[in-house]
């Protein structure tokens, strides 16, 4: 990449070009040690910038259609005048995911319009896991001007989590469909939900989206409110059509006002800070301490004792770390 | 609990001591410090005794039957005289679940058996994360002549991960039932599994269940094998007439002794126990600098500029480890 210096990338990016946007979340994606310290040093130029948009976190299990309602949804807030970018955090970085590619083809309207920006999930082996670099890829998005950021994850495993960890709201895509589906896997995911939204409303399916948010509404009296007091909407709508997706937008951002104004907006956001601050402590010190060479030599000596059987793991932790002179 | 030394411990565990077993797995479990010492020699003291079971990982949605399922298959392992223990990890450490009392009531069966052993989830807040007790414990029950583990969780989140982790083979169970159940979340837990088991074939169900698992199997060719060349089986059984549960324990056995002789199963505990390495490095690691106070009041002060939004996440987290003198 241009060896641009985070001080005029920075400055870029925060006059709205698209080219130190895309450069910028490259180098907050970068695993070198000299690009992190100058994606810090970035980050520390944009931040007063940052914070004033909408970050909506959206998961579904595959083929739910969530590139398509993403397309529908995006193009209806550009249409009303926002800019919206698209960052997705893919899980699969030991499967064989292939929504990487897939997600820009798929979302053609807001690939080729101006106000808007989607980036694929960043390339597997990102140092140090993908959600913390995700959550800066936020801060550069708000930076650079968008005032809807929209952060999807496949519905698998952590990713969730991850996702919702650095969202306001959170909304959860599914098909129509019901019986089994709607319990077991899904409850700790529902627990994280603002809004459910019932997708494919539309021809054969219309009924069934209809009932299906019916069983949603009934299952989600099992599960905690996520705000006190406020009951968790489920909504149907079709992203062929659109029908129904302007009200999703209305939901979210009536919800976001409403949170805003209460001070919970305030304090999810100090608490995701703090969370967060305590995940770049764990990378970052592990990283650095296994950067040390006499670590590296001593680590693959002890693994293989461990690997043999010769050496409890918790043995060898305390010893290698005791090379170091990390620990007492 | 009594404060036995770790080598008098040890010595009672594998004298198949069950009193001095309940107290080495929850002496694992601590949190404290001093425990922690305690464990690290106690594991050492019995590791020559440990690795000669069968390790199995259950998975399972609420409500799929997991516990009539386990205390049907382990009663039938009793009766044929293997020893058969428990563990359960649970995931839920923030949202409300309630199987950590449920699972010994419901496996009656088990839990009266002097040959069983069944333990429910270590409380919540076991200082870092619960897996890697969890291994521990698989070896505590091991080296009390224990010769097949059960390590069962609930399917939510990143616990299934977490068991196949430590697992040699891996079990999951479903509901009869179809569509879009077969697809998606499950779809990262499928790729986990060596074996799919659709329960309650028995009564109104029958039927449902074969269909089930002529699903699950269109269903597993659409991922990859987990082992090169071997079909993932899928059976169906009924806890409740145990018809079934017996093929499901020889496809495993079948499948272990195969594994073993190919030397993949080796070559998987191998792994494991390096991957296990990196995770008890972390937590140590992060322990041990987390306790330093000069560290403490620092961290405190630094949360709160990142909460303000005065300073980001990651200059947050290098100046704190360079604080402590543990970064450059």
């Amino acid at each position: 990449m241009t060896p641009a210096s985070p001080t005029s990338l920075s400055r870029d990016v925060l006059e709205g070009s698209r080219k130190a946007l895309a450069q910028a979340i490259t180098l907050v994606e970068s695993g070198t040690t000299a690009d992190r310290l100058k994606a810090e040093s970035l980050i520390e130029h944009i931040l007063p910038a940052t914070g004033k948009s909408i970050r909506i976190g959206i998961t579904g299990t595959p083929g739910v259609g969530k590139s398509t309602f993403i397309n529908a949804f995006g193009s209806m807030l550009l249409a009303a005048g926002r800019k919206v970018a698209v960052l997705a955090v893919d899980p699969s970085s030991t499967s064989n995911g292939g929504s990487i590619l897939g997600d820009k083809t798929r979302m053609t309207d807001l690939a080729n319009n101006p106000n808007a920006f989607v980036r694929p999930s960043p390339s597997r082996g990102v140092t140090g896991g993908i959600a913390p670099r995700t959550r800066e890829a936020v801060l550069v998005c708000e930076a650079g001007g968008f005032d809807t950021i929209i952060i999807e994850t496949v519905g698998v495993g952590q990713s969730e989590t991850a996702v919702a960890a650095i969202s306001d709201l959170f909304l959860l895509l599914v098909s129509p469909g019901g019986g089994d589906d709607l319990q077991g896997i899904k409850r700790g995911i529902m627990e994280l939900a603002d809004i459910v939204v019932v997708n494919k409303a539309d021809g054969p399916t219309t009924d069934l989206a209809e009932q299906t948010a019916g069983d949603y509404r009934t299952a989600l009296h099992m599960v905690r409110p996520k705000h006190p007091g406020v009951t968790t909407e489920v909504h149907t709508c079709s992203s062929t059509t659109t029908q129904g997706v302007l009200e999703v937008w209305e939901a979210l951002n009536t919800l976001h006002s409403r949170l805003r104004d209460s001070g919970y907006l305030g304090q999810l956001r100090a608490t995701q800070l703090k969370q967060g601050l305590t995940t770049e402590l764990q990378l970052l010190l592990f990283d650095q301490v296994l950067s040390q060479p006499a670590f590296v030599s001593e680590r693959e000596r002890l693994e293989q004792a461990v690997a043999n059987g010769r050496m409890s793991v918790s043995a060898a932790a305390r010893a290698l770390l005791q090379t170091a002179n990390l620990v007492r």
